[in-house]
């Protein structure tokens, strides 16, 4: 019945994108699935996501201010679609399922907070009162808890597991930091010796430890040793054979800690995968096999796996699935087995590149033309090595050109001659292939590689766009004698990334290339990972230091600008460096200013010299806190992550 | 015959530590190639190179000045050695394989240049000329030529293996740093920016382009930001692409070409090692071979076994190598073929743990006393947990104490009970244990983890020290009411290190740091390496940049010191930081700087607003190649390093 072919498609798309949920297999409930597996509803989910997170920009402390009446409602209206969203979802699943799911029971706690954190702040907004929109930091966990997150849950589990690991090695590192704090204390501190500006040099043991905790991310070398090193040049091993041990060696032993425990759990998760998959492969022949004879094996028969394969992926062409059939029916029986149909989600994920062979459309059109030996000598020509080459030696030409200076009118004038020159090679192109194989999936070059592939439509893209800013740059240029900045800016940018099509030429730069292009999508989850982490310390870095920082623009001769309009700060690093745009004043600065702690290099200016004297010593907490979190756990991670695909790919 | 067997010997040992030298195999040649082989000729030849390469403090620009005769005496009686060493090894080999040999080339080589520069020197010195000892660049290169040099060089080889590889992502690395550095000059020349101290800010395309390369290793981060970011929010998008780009991606990149290459050079050296020990022992073989009966396999005879092990090892116990003996003939014939004989060297290189049960000293001495109920009580409370745990406790309050200020007399006076304490430990492990099993090779724990070996043998040499250098200092103290300073930082450090030990006591740690231990030996190797490559570097940098810094000791009141005694230096961030003894003026500063360089922190402050200050701009070409050799190359290949040792061993 189509029903039954219903929950088998189903079945299918579940193992083919690898979903794991256990959805009611009663008809209704199934069209309730397939609707909420629908991409529209999923997109729109994203999208009240992305509008729920980026609230943060329009409340206090806001980049753009609006009243609170507005976020709020705007507030209830994600929460309201998250709400549908997750009763949809609980019409979809079995009721046991659902309350056995912690994720669901997260969903329901974060809504529920956040409602109760909008009425108690409305509450004391109305009144007049101080208050703390805490429920903010619960937002991007939504992110995580979604059914959609798998990647990203996924990535978390990965980092709960290294977690054990890290956590025996992080403690042997701390181990290491007190004992030479401790040394530090007796060889340094009753030396009389003092900072750079006077202060006693090394006396307390927590600035120590402190100060050696940051010299291992390197951020205060040399610095920290100098004062030691000007009085001997011993002291200079002492701080050596520190740097040796906890930066060199602990460093790289959490990445093999953290590399080893990624490993054995990918592939934990990957066997788990595999075997998801197979069971509910298993579910849907269940769902369609008959037996053709008396006490035969049960089998599916072509018919029902036409109709199946046509509900799972409508768009398949029809060779496509014959060719599918065939690879599976290879004794060519009319039906399959299990083993045979088990394999349909695998088959169905596998890209088959169709290369036909159409004749161009204009040796339909006029053939005599274009068939006539000029034309052919074109087409050989353009299909040469030589014509690449000639097009890198343009490319190259115009770099030298783009160093330039734009203002010379030659030079500007030569910009029109290169998009000419870019815009011909396109139309040579054209003429030469088929055009639904040049913007087609697959590229027309010999080699189909998937950087080609990208780099031909990414060059497309660029030099069609670069001509249309130009053409809107000269038109304003000529018309008002005034050109934008910001689209002089983007035709910089477009001229630029033009040229970066010069590395396709070379083999070897593809390669790599392949590599990275092809750890993309795995590089967006660690994007979201680090946008949830990066959130919630954005939330929490925002109450606690708004307001503690003011930037002056460049262009104020207000006397508060030399010190961040904050005395406290007066003849600090912090001021002196003109750190002040480095605050917690609204989300984006958060944002960046935690990117900058990633990076680690002079944090402990702007945490210690900024931070901790405008509020207390306690805020390097929090620092120390983000540090270990994000650049000890995740980059390593990262970087983890991005070794074992270098590994499998390269 | 004598010499067959040690011919033998030669061939057996070679194979033992992997030795591959094709020597000559005449009687006299074997003889003279087992004197060469002698430990004390090593020892020698390394203490030699030592001197060769110390040569460096004492030679202008010196740490400690010593005559140039005086210097250039010593420098002819290495070379001397060097000569002897190396016409000893032509004796040993046969004549065509020696000058086949790279290796000896470049030892003649150096040595002969090196006399040659050191005629030359002297001769420009005596006509009072301006000279360059330009051959002391070369003095690091002996160690890695001499035969012993066998580690290093194959270090060298697996750098050089990488490079292929590394070099073509280190052109892409450097073609997307062109890229984004044209982009920079585009969107960010011509908006009149200036940086902190007013100059204008990224309109020199080379500038942006060495400032983005800086800001890949993090050092100018977020200070080449800063303008931009004040300008506009979004710029920072540009700098935050950038370091996503080159700093992580890249980077990680980096690690995994050069840890793949590692890998695969790795397993091919390992097949080639154990294809030459195979070859050897099978020469060894056909030198003992006997036939027992006509047309029979050939075999080695237990007799010329016996007489050859005794020969390899003579050390070797007749227990230790009956149990040899029955491993290989197993079969109890008398005799073994050669499959069985090639095992020997890898048999021989087995440690081999006999624990005998030796009755305690004291128990043959006064048995009563030694089994009274009493003195087993104490036996059975030493060998229970709850010891170790109140001696871990015991080191946690002395850390605490330590901590505390030492000026206070109770706290000094605790010392000695701590010390006390100590004394006690070892005493009572020294009644209950066997004294020949607590010192010998292997713990009296009842886990025989090398950490625990060598932590033991550490405990009680860091508190028997403690305990000598405590007593000297209280000594000194109440004679002359005078402690040197020297004395009291030993006893600092030496009463730090005791607290090492608690770590021990957890068996996470043990495991963590047992692995530590294991990679001890293939680090020193890696410092070797890094000893090679500083060394040119500081030879290079010192005939460069001696003498264009100054260092002022704290005390001076030269007005010259707030610059470093270089008028150019005026105002720079250089002599703002201090930074005037981070110079090239003696062969111990430059070493520290390298350290420094290596770091990579402040590099920038180091390299442009240092020495590129006080000589020439292209200075930098001298601190980025060192980056890139040292930062990029070498220090992958040492995180890939322990990496893998981590996977084999944790
Ligand atoms: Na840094």
């Amino acid at each position: 019945s189509k029903e039954d072919f219903n929950l088998a498609a189903i079945y299918v798309s579940d193992a083919q994108y690898n979903r794991n949920v256990y959805f009611d297999t009663l008809p209704q409930a199934v069209r309730l699935y397939m609707l909420y597996n629908h991409w529209a509803l999923k997109v729109l989910l994203y999208f009240f996501m992305l509008v729920n997170l980026s609230l943060a920009i329009f409340e206090d402390p806001a980049v753009y201010p609006l009243p609170i009446w507005a976020t709020m409602l705007v507030e209830i209206l994600c929460l309201l679609i998250f709400t549908i969203r997750l009763i949809h979802y609980a019409k979809v699943i079995l009721r046991d399922k659902f309350w056995k799911d912690p994720k669901n029971i997260c969903i329901i706690v974060i809504l529920t907070l956040t409602l109760v954190d909008m009425i108690i702040y409305g509450a004391l907004k109305a009144a007049n009162y101080y208050g703390v929109r805490w429920s903010r930091v619960l937002r991007p966990l939504l992110l995580v808890n979604v059914t959609e997150g798998r990647q990203l849950r996924r990535a978390f589990r990965s980092i709960r597991n290294a977690l054990p690991q890290i956590f025996y090695v992080f403690l042997l590192f701390m181990f290491s930091i007190l004992i030479f704090s401790l040394m530090a204390l007796k060889l340094l501190g009753k030396r009389g010796l003092t900072n750079i500006n006077g202060t006693p040099y090394f006396t307390s043991y927590l600035e120590i430890m402190f100060d050696l905790y940051v010299l291992v991310t390197t951020a205060n070398s040399p610095d920290v040793m100098m004062p030691a090193y000007n009085a001997n040049f011993f002291f200079a091993v002492f701080f050596i054979v520190y740097i040796l041990i906890n930066t060199y060696i602990f460093m790289s032993v959490f990445l093999a800690v953290v590399y080893n425990s990624y490993k054995k759990y990918l592939k934990e998760e990957v066997r788990q995968l595999v075997r998801a998959k197979r069971h509910k492969m298993v579910r849907a022949f269940g769902v369609l096999q008959e037996q053709r004879e008396e006490g035969g094996e049960p089998v599916v028969t072509q018919a029902s796996w036409n109709q199946l394969v046509r509900l799972v992926q409508p768009n398949l062409s029809n060779a496509h699935r014959e060719l599918l059939w065939s690879v599976s029916d290879d004794k060519n029986q009319g039906a399959i087995g299990k083993v045979a149909f088990v394999q349909l989600a695998d088959l169905l994920n596998i890209e088959i590149i169709t290369i036909k062979s159409r004749p161009h459309p204009l040796q339909s059109l006029c053939p005599s033309l274009y068939q006539s030996a000029p034309s052919k000598l074109l087409c050989q020509l353009v299909q040469h090595r030589a014509f690449v080459m000639v097009y890198d030696l343009i490319i190259l030409v115009n770099a030298v050109f783009i160093g330039l200076d734009e203002e010379n009118p030659m030079i500007a004038n030569s910009e029109w001659v290169f998009l000419a020159l870019y815009i011909l090679e396109i139309l040579l192109k054209l003429y030469v292939f088929e055009p639904r194989v040049f913007f087609s999936k697959h590229s027309f070059w010999n080699c189909l590689s998937t950087s080609q592939i990208i780099s031909t439509r990414f060059d497309t893209i660029i030099v069609i766009s670069a001509l249309i800013a130009t053409i809107i740059n000269s038109v304003m240029k000529s018309s008002s004698h005034f050109s934008s900045r910001q689209i002089l800016d983007i035709v910089f940018i477009l001229r630029v990334l033009r040229l970066i099509r010069v590395v396709d030429s070379i083999k070897r730069f593809r390669i790599i290339i392949n590599t990275l292009i092809r750890i993309g999508p795995a590089i967006l989850t660690f994007g979201q990972l680090i946008i949830v982490v990066y959130y919630i310390f954005a939330m929490v870095g925002m109450e606690l230091f708004k307001g503690k920082v003011t930037f002056y623009e460049q262009s104020s001769t207000d006397p508060a600008k030399a010190y961040c309009g904050n005395p406290l700060l007066n003849g600090t690093d912090f001021a002196k460096l003109n750190y002040c745009k480095n605050n917690f004043n609204n989300v984006v600065s958060s944002f960046i200013l935690l990117v900058e702690l990633t990076v680690v290099n002079q944090w402990h200016d702007i945490l210690y010299s900024g931070f901790a004297t405008v509020t207390h010593i306690s805020a390097r907490i929090f620092f120390v806190l983000f540090h270990i979190i994000v650049v000890i756990v995740i980059l390593n991670i990262f970087v983890a992550f991005v070794l074992e695909a270098f590994f499998v790919e390269y």
